[in-house]
């Protein structure tokens, strides 16, 4: 998520403590290790968040460190869990993640589904029985740096409430797309298909902040703008009306019913207090621009991005990420100091 | 496009003339032929203009007739093209439709991707070079009937500002998707990833309607309701904000990085007065379901619907247009006396 995003406070960067990318990672994978990860997972989803603390993505984060643990502890995810790959078709593949979480399944799939699309021009990857906790541009933004279009959708627990409907069915629903560009980073972006993502609702509220108008209602079905009603039995809006919603009708059904997995509505984690990592199916297309013989894909891209800037379009999709990302590569990355410390406790006995 | 259409007015049912939809498709496909098409394109696009009418999506039916001819006339589009397949990879198909009609092409490749589509678990179809004048609901729902997954997406002529942008580059670069339900017609999506439909805009300023706020700016970039004021050098805004300008984004990239077609701010038809055809490109990606060896997806997709329904979601995506088809088909397709007397004076003499 990126725009409209309520971010964590962090305050003046005099008083952070900074640590290298890799000194965040071992931190993490600490933590992931000592939660009862095996050293795969820990490795794979520390990673994964301390990329996204990186790239300036902090609603995703160190900031979700406490709901993993969290989660893992309640039994309701199986950190442990070894993904299983089906290879289906020649440009289909199945992954069951075996209740898991869905990055190191799509880490396990990846070169088959790079192989597959290049062979194909296109192939797709469906995983079920997932969790996912994080952003989703990291799961299609190394696509991209291969030289594929890669886009991805995942349905999770119904938080949002269909246009013209009293209640919740789908999920926040996010998909994400990447495509190379020339001589620049990827255009990558972002977006779940509810009107906030449930981060940064998780952020407002726990920061005090008011939610803009028209992004959820409460319990009873009323428009509001604090973030713990909409957390406390409230829900979400889609995006954009029933143009969103329709988005997330289409990712509803690829999420679960193409995957074999679970409807957002389906998900019932309420025997498992503590618990906070979405339940998820997701689905993920590789295209090789290759394949249409128009090898001149990423400098087709790069011009449309220009002719964006030309017309004060001021960032494209990702480009924040990317500044942050050389940003914390040259000054490190900035953490509050009791941060650090709620982490290094998490992360139990050197 | 569905909800918030300014539809064209038509009055009181007793005042129409019937016909069926064979009379009214062979009406078309006359006229399609007096303006200079080949008999292949008149019998495609007769029957597509037909079936937008007899499914009451009337800014895509006889309404359009006018922009047809006169677009044909003008030589920006060619009727009598024959487009061209290209098999570039077991999973990709690139078709040129030879500055023709996209329908024709798509007819054309649709038996070898649905080939590809079955054999391999998911294939796309790339056309470039192409117009697109209809919706885009015709494309995909043959394929939901066939018990596939068709996702579909065309970029067009620049149109709609992208957001934080002062100008259009983007078209209004619908997106269509269509998925197979068991025991009820298929769900099929179908919504412009601008604020409206273009369609729905010359409605508007045909029948002197405002738009809604939040559509549209003039041709000084300042917000405007006047439709004539959107159609007169002005542009559209795209919808939900940064999110949907992020999906347009995509669309431009595959319909045009992608096919090797032009991007919609490429597109020039000042040399063509009376040009309406949007010059596009268009990918069309099918999926097959049971290449998950989960043949129930079908049976899923009507389990979600079924629940959508009950938390009061009182239309589907698709809905009003299969129950509006049952009606024509019933009681005949009505058309306003004097829409068909210049129906019948652009069919030339019988």
């Amino acid at each position: 998520m990126t725009r409209n995003s309520a971010q964590p406070e962090r305050g003046d960067a005099r008083n952070l403590d900074f640590l290298s990318f890799g000194e965040l990672k071992a931190l993490l994978a600490r933590i992931f290790r000592h939660a009862g990860a095996s050293e795969a997972v820990a490795e794979c989803l520390a990673a994964n968040c301390a990329g996204c603390e990186r790239d300036g993505a902090r609603s995703h984060g160190v900031f979700r460190m406490p709901g993993y643990v969290s989660s893992i502890a309640s039994g309701w995810v199986d950190a442990a869990a070894s993904p299983r790959l089906e290879d289906v078709a020649p440009a289909f593949l199945r992954a069951d993640a075996m209740n898991g979480f869905a990055q190191p399944a799509l880490a396990l799939a990846a070169p088959a589904l790079i192989e597959k699309a290049r062979r194909n021009g296109i192939a797709l990857l469906a995983i079920r029985n997932s969790h996912h906790f994080s952003a989703l541009w990291p799961d299609v933004e190394p696509f991209a740096e291969a030289g594929l279009v890669a886009l991805t959708m995942v349905n999770s627990f119904a938080c949002t409430v269909p246009f013209d409907g009293t209640s919740a069915v789908f999920g926040t629903n996010p998909i994400a797309f990447a495509a190379p560009r020339d001589g620049a980073p990827p255009l990558v972006a972002d977006l779940a298909t509810s009107a906030m993502a449930n981060g940064d609702v998780q952020i407002a509220a726990r920061e005090g902040f008011s939610l803009p108008p028209g992004q959820g209602v409460d319990q009873d079905g009323r428009p509001t703008i604090d973030p713990k009603a909409v957390l406390d039995g409230g829900a979400l809006l889609t995006f954009g009306g029933y143009k969103g919603s329709a988005i997330s009708l289409m990712i509803e059904l690829l999420g679960a019913a193409l995957t074999g997995g679970k409807f957002s509505y389906e998900v019932d984690w309420s025997g498992h207090p503590g618990a906070q990592t979405p339940h998820t199916g997701q689905v993920l297309i590789l295209i090789d621009p290759d394949a249409g013989r128009d090898a001149a894909f990423a400098g087709r891209a790069r011009a449309l991005a220009e002719r964006l800037g030309r017309v004060g379009v001021s960032r494209l999709p990702g480009d924040r990420r990317f500044r942050q990302r050389a940003r914390s590569a040259a000054e490190g990355i900035g953490l509050v100091p009791a941060d650090l410390a709620r982490l290094r406790a998490l992360a139990g006995p050197a």
